[in-house]
């Protein structure tokens, strides 16, 4: 006998809406790494285009600044680590976790992932702070996939 | 009392339809980044990875070229911005918006992201074409994670 | 009259549960792609950013390496390719298609992207070895998209 998928993804289930929540912040975050990137592009006047070059007086294009490329691995390790989770999340969730260990799980997710943009490319704290926090995420999410394999094996 | 999930991701949902279908107008869009790319590395004979050079005749590898890196540089803007539009709109949609505003968001993002890939790397078009392009789509994509985020805020 | 989400989105249903299965491999396949990398961060003492230099002896940061440069294109490969099936198959799946297409689909899927990492950044093997089981993938994902946008035009 299956859970009924109706009762997992419910409104009325404090575990989806909470889903559905860091799901949001989650969102919110990585798009904050679009203006995180402009700051450093105006303040340098380095952009990636040459049709960008006018966007600030004597701006130039294609040269590789330490800081721009910093905000920019941040941005490609969310790329590599953010959207698999909302699917690792969302089989998850309809494994019918208990809802304590599923919320906290996406909590510490989202936190983690706030502190790795933070020690990343905010302010640059020495290793391990940024290993931890990815590594946080990292684990969640194999653990998050790991039961939803097992739960679905045919 | 929250609306029933079964209403709102319902096929005789036309909201739920429409979000269906422009989320797959916009997989197929970025499906076509790559013989976007491809076309302009058979021309200029470039290509990413040693083993690829035999693909044509004098082909080389490693040499950045500003045609297929612009190319490259809207797809990765793609994936910035687009798989986490799925989620967002997902998430949106849960909030049981009213229909004509949910689908004429939708609608627009889809719009924006297309009209951004052709000014950015089919006909190049003078900024701030694309940064117009690209805001639209950004604030669309704000707008769904804040309205989410209230929403389900525990 | 639209065949019932109730009965398509059900952990009863075997497509549903192979979607989720699939989804699961797939992800723990993309987070196998950073060990990877790291593995050669740590043997060639190379590593993304100058407060990793410390994490081995000598270490460097900043470097082009062709090994790590590898593995990091096959995971952006992943990147521009896996979340978007997972948009794609769940859209596929409302469509309400024959299981056995459905299930083998999602499973050839699954087999291209694993061969695709294999071919290019376990054991390089020559072309069209890396092309074939990207296209696969790419034709799966295309011919997914395809049928949900037929299905849910308006």
């Amino acid at each position: 006998m299956s859970p009924k998928l109706s009762d997992l993804m419910s409104l009325d289930n404090a575990v989806f809406r909470a889903y559905l929540f860091y799901s949001a912040v989650l969102i919110l975050k990585m798009l904050l790494m679009a203006p995180l990137t402009a700051r450093w592009r105006y303040a340098k006047k380095i952009f990636i285009s040459p049709e960008d070059t006018k966007l600030a007086k004597g701006g130039k294009s294609g040269i590789q600044d330490p800081d721009i490329e910093r905000v920019r691995r941040a941005h490609l390790n969310d790329l590599e680590n953010i959207p698999i989770f909302f699917v690792a999340a969302f089989g998850y969730l309809m494994t019918n976790p208990a809802p304590f260990i599923a919320i906290m799980l996406m909590r510490l997710f989202t936190l983690a992932r706030i502190a790795h943009t933070i020690v990343y490319a905010v302010i640059v704290i020495p290793q391990p702070a940024r290993a931890i926090a990815w590594f946080l995420g990292y684990f969640i999410t194999i653990y998050m996939g790991v039961i939803s394999l097992l739960t679905f094996l045919v």
